[in-house]
């Protein structure tokens, strides 16, 4: 919580430390998202509805952002820049971030007819080059030649990581499945890019009232799915039905998790998004072979190296510039 | 044969377009090679024996040696440079690579006790981390950072791309196992470097020479072989029992690729050897699906993409220099 109460003035060595403890924040935080859905896999299926999980997940960072705020109100007052009432011309954008993820979330349950579940692992990974392309022509800033190939390497490397023996299945998908994934990755790397744009848009406002903008429009896009997909079953069994310690948990931190990648949005960028993402899946792999005892491949092996050299190249390339 | 016979002035473009040219050749060579193996396996067993087809190997790269040199003194007359007789101090450190390889042969038969042969061919790929090492040490000259980045992404990209559903096993080999591939590893890049640090030591003298002697003793270490293993077999079914077409096309093959090695040590070095062995093996598993009907695996497209990024990172660090 100290990240999102503190607002220190930006510049030099400041911000490259809060750089690095969001980018670490967001590592653990999306590890650890993946150890408790395994765990909850484990325990038995998911009983709740995923949309009233979504839709609280919204509301909670809607009330942290909140606390920050009060934190700030009370130690620097009300200024210009941490007010929280907002003109329609700034928040006129924030819905679509939104929006965009609700398309590929409807998209999502209509690529398992082409894909199966392994498969769509897979082709997620497309989300990677896919960021990359529209960071540069998005928000027009160039990744060197270097950095590409490391981003590159990131893709390969991550997808190396994940291979299984069915994992050559989705080289027969059908074409509208391998369609269906790109578009998925437009519009997950849109909506990501998009949201750094209008984040970075104005770098003296206060990130906690871009991010209460930001979830109000979560919680109503949520709501909307709430009625769409699951209103029978809340409304007969109860909006709470199915939660378990483990659904509270992992709701926690998919509202902490969302905190910390708008901090890697406002204080980095979605390319630091992607690469920490993409470590916490290896970090994931590993905690698992202690937690629950999984075997670790030799493909695992070789994409982690791959991985490993990948960041090495971004970080050479970068001091460069 | 045109790039044995002729000698012209090293340097310049000359220099640039010959090097490329052995190289192209060595890649061509290597992956014919492969594919003269799964053909003559698919054809049958090996029924010839193996000791008697590397010394006529050896025999037929001094012959070519032989053959090139008869022109060049035609043509040029003898000089200091391409008189065959040599001094002792000039000899005496070419059978090393020979025995080097003598040794590491006969490893080979006791790494399969502990070893399948699936796991061996991809504990083979720690061939190019070790010559990469005895490269820079041996032979003092430095890989950039880059470059080194470049290497590691190669043998993890060669074994990615040769991955299969049973290469986890090698994980599970006993430690006897892998310090016998660290050792075979480290002999085969040994006398890949030193017969390189050999006919490097004096650019003036043809490489026709210096190859005549190295296949003399190569020839000498082969005879030994054969008394050795396979004196019996040879003694009552005769020296050339078993062959078929496709023993004399791999014999050919063979002689033709240890000459196009030896000329991408003149030209260029082990690197650019390492780098094109490991593109040939791609290109081997490529051509064979047009040929034997295979099929190519993500993880093949996954090492390749990988292995392109390393050629691609190799030669920027290099014009960079």
């Amino acid at each position: 919580m100290a990240a999102i109460g503190a607002m220190p003035e930006i510049g030099g060595f400041r911000q490259k430390s809060r750089r690095s403890f969001v980018t670490l924040i967001l590592t653990v935080l999306t590890s650890s998202q993946s150890i408790l859905i395994v765990w909850s896999k484990r325990a038995g299926k998911y009983e709740y509805s995923v949309t009233t999980a979504n839709f609280l997940v919204e509301a909670l960072k809607c009330a942290l952002s909140l606390v920050a705020l009060l934190r700030i109100w009370r130690k620097d007052g009300v200024t210009d820049d941490n007010r929280l009432s907002t003109t329609w011309d700034e928040v006129k954008v924030y819905p679509i971030p939104a929006a965009l993820y609700l398309v590929k979330n409807l998209l999502q349950y209509y690529i398992f007819a082409y894909v199966d579940a392994p498969g769509y692992q897979i082709l997620k990974n497309l989300n990677i080059i896919s960021t990359g392309i529209l960071y540069q022509i998005i928000l027009k800033r160039k990744l060197t030649e270097i950095q590409w190939a490391a981003f590159i390497l990131l893709c390969a490397g991550c997808t190396t990581a994940q291979l299984n023996p069915s994992s050559d299945h989705v080289l027969q998908a059908p074409l509208q499945g391998w369609v269906m994934a790109i578009v998925m990755a437009l519009l997950s790397g849109f909506a990501g890019v998009y949201t750094e744009a209008i984040i970075k848009k104005r770098p003296s406002r206060n990130i906690n009232v871009q991010n209460f903008w930001l979830y109000v429009f979560g919680m109503i896009f949520n709501a909307f799915a709430i009625m769409t997909q699951d209103f029978d079953a809340v409304m007969n069994d109860g909006f709470f039905h199915g939660y378990s310690l483990i659904t509270v948990l992992m709701i926690l931190n998919h509202a902490l998790s969302g905190i910390a990648v708008s901090m890697v949005m406002k204080y980095a960028d979605n390319i630091v998004k992607v690469y920490s993402t993409s470590v916490a899946m290896l970090l994931t792999a590993v905690v698992s072979v202690f937690l629950f005892g999984f075997h670790l491949s030799l493909a695992f092996f070789l994409g982690s190296t791959v991985v490993s050299v990948a960041i090495y190249l971004h970080s050479t390339s970068k001091a460069r510039r």
